[in-house]
């Protein structure tokens, strides 16, 4: 297969999982369950591999992927499920120069089963969740493969496989809308009469949505490389003719909207990340003074300081002001400064500073970063049950 | 024409222009000459209008393109170049509201001839030069459409259409050379024995490279990314049964080396970006040795910082120690803070990179930035030609 089609966005990566899980395709789900030291990819990260060894998603960047194939083929063989360990930390010479990562990877391998469907549906319709499944158990009452499903909006458990004990499932509940939320895993042993029973609480976060308010030429680029950065994208267009859906091929949906309905139209969170560049200076104002009055945390303006400055003379004019808290979301001039001219180093811009904005991150240099690279989630385990 | 064609990277839009001069289809060529005030797009900017109204690149959202392709169809009938000015100020109703963007464009239209072949090849080349173009004229030595090519390896004037002077011609050198160096344009207006004429100097700077080291599946985004963001892209496999160039369609070449031979295998210059993700201990410090001795600017080296901390003591234990200035390019945890996980998002933070040092950026946010958001070059045109 193609380099191609293992380096996509990850939502398309899950999208293809939701894919085989509706169809009759036979198939092995790997899942990185746990890391020790670094590596590239991080736990919860996903390969499907097909009955003919082909694969969407990566794990690491490369190195492991062939032997994972082959772990996948005695999997769909055997249909039992298996947790693998690699030692990458270089000190096995088999693996330590090739990836060069420090780390300890253990990869679970199972046979794709409808079991992990609610997770993507919810994924799919933009709701949070985890996926909680045993990966090994010194008791008899759970068997490896166990699994429950934790909605975060109901906060209710669904799905369940394995006969998962009231007060264990309440134990699991905190830990699992954490997780659910930031869109972390971690493997985690909790002590079941004094059995251990070792789970993976894979928390998946519904993507991130991009609002883009303008349908110029300059959109596409957005919508491109949000796409890829795994946004989900919406275009919304202020004049109803110039929003068919043919102009922008990449974007989730494409809506039309008067700029002073815009909170009517869209849901606009937590999660929503809005960019502002109809090139219109009566419509971008109107859609901003809307936005300002939302929970977005970022609303990006396109053009000079200087036309942000009028805008706000104009909003004086009519007696509205804005506190500095009303203000503190909106960035302008848009994007980060990597000295962007042409149209894609623009929109590179753009999708770096609501990625850095949505990671809560100062879009510095990495190596000027003094903190772990990747955030930990310290869940709280430590009242296990009895 | 849908919007794909129109947002294009700029190093797709010179290509086509070249394309068309190379064939005998008839084309008009649309340049942003002159901007005052802000606008979406800077001087140098192109776009392509060919016989049935279909363009290529564009010069501001999509407000003026319809406008530039009547024009163009105006300008291939006539057969004459004319400048065309846009008054988006504000102050007019019909252009002020639609684009914002508070800027009066000046757009040359010219029927497409070979005279932009020479800059188009050593663009493709890898060369800089300025195009310099006679805008306007009062003298009748000269008219509009007269030009002359500049090619700054050379520094020789080329492809002389009109009658240009040799005084002229030394007194523009030193000004096209910092124009096709910076790749930026300007409109400059000399004195020719009393009489005003008013030049368009268009300096094309070839594109930056980035040279990636490793052929993993994280490379494929780097490089869509890289293409993207107008980087000429190479390749470069330690392995050469890894490096077919059907694993890595986007890239402009790729090659095998033996890390310890990147120096002879490629021109490491000034303009080279190198990003070393072989995943190989031995391998990525090979190359790393080779790369701090070249006057590339910018080494982004894949991995944590402990990595890179026992490459050290590796070179340590060779008796190899480096200056504080031979690491200062080093760039390791490479990519900037924003907070990435997935592939995209980690291509995306490296080539964020790779611009941020390519345009000698602070990358923090655009808003915290007092500076103009677009370089200006002061070229120096003050002894004018008598």
């Amino acid at each position: 297969m193609s380099s191609q089609e293992w380096s996509i966005p990850e939502t398309d990566v899950l999208g293809a999982i939701h894919d085989a899980c509706r169809s009759d395709r036979q198939a092995v789900l790997a899942t990185i369950v746990r890391v020790k030291g670094s590596a590239y990819r991080r736990p919860g990260t996903k390969m499907l591999i097909d009955s003919d060894g082909n694969g969407v998603g990566s794990l690491t960047a490369g190195c492991l992927e062939n032997e994972v194939r082959s772990l996948a083929t005695a999997v769909l063989e055997s249909g039992e499920s298996r947790v693998e360990r690699f030692d990458l930390s270089g000190d096995d010479d088999v693996w330590g120069l090739g990836i060069g990562c420090n780390g300890v990877i253990d990869i679970l391998l199972e046979p794709l089963t409808d079991t992990f469907e609610p997770a993507l549906r919810a994924f799919e319709d933009g709701e949070n969740g985890t996926v909680i499944t045993v990966l090994d158990s010194e008791t008899e009452t759970f068997a490896r493969g166990d699994r429950t499903y934790y909605h975060d909006d109901t906060s209710e458990f669904h799905d369940l496989v394995g006969a998962w004990p009231d007060d264990v499932l309440n134990h699991l509940k905190d830990p699992a809308s954490t997780l659910a939320t930031a869109g972390n895993a971690e493997p985690v042993t909790i002590d079941i009469s004094g059995s251990a029973v070792t789970l993976f609480c894979n928390g998946i976060a519904a993507p991130p949505e991009l609002v883009v308010f303008g349908t110029g030429h300059d959109v596409t680029p957005v919508v491109k490389l949000a796409r890829l950065a795994d946004f989900r994208v919406t275009v919304v267009g202020f004049r109803s003719a110039a929003t068919t859906g043919d102009q922008f091929p990449d974007a989730n949906r494409v809506i039309s909207s008067s700029p002073a309905q815009i909170r009517n139209a869209l849901e606009l969170d937590e999660r929503t990340y809005a960019v502002v560049m109809s090139h219109n200076f009566v419509d971008d104002r109107l859609a901003l003074e809307e936005l300002v009055q939302s929970p977005v945390p970022y609303i990006g303006l396109m053009g000079p300081h200087k036309r942000f400055e009028e805008m706000l003379e104009a909003f004086a004019d009519e007696g509205r002001t804005f506190t500095e808290t009303e203000l503190s979301n909106v960035y302008t001039p848009i994007g980060l400064d990597i000295g962007s001219g042409a149209p894609y180093q623009i929109a590179m811009s753009i999708v770096s500073e609501v990625l850095a904005v949505h990671n809560d991150r100062s879009p510095d240099h990495l190596r000027n970063r003094d903190a772990a690279l990747h955030d930990r989630i310290d869940i709280e385990l430590d009242k296990q049950s009895q």
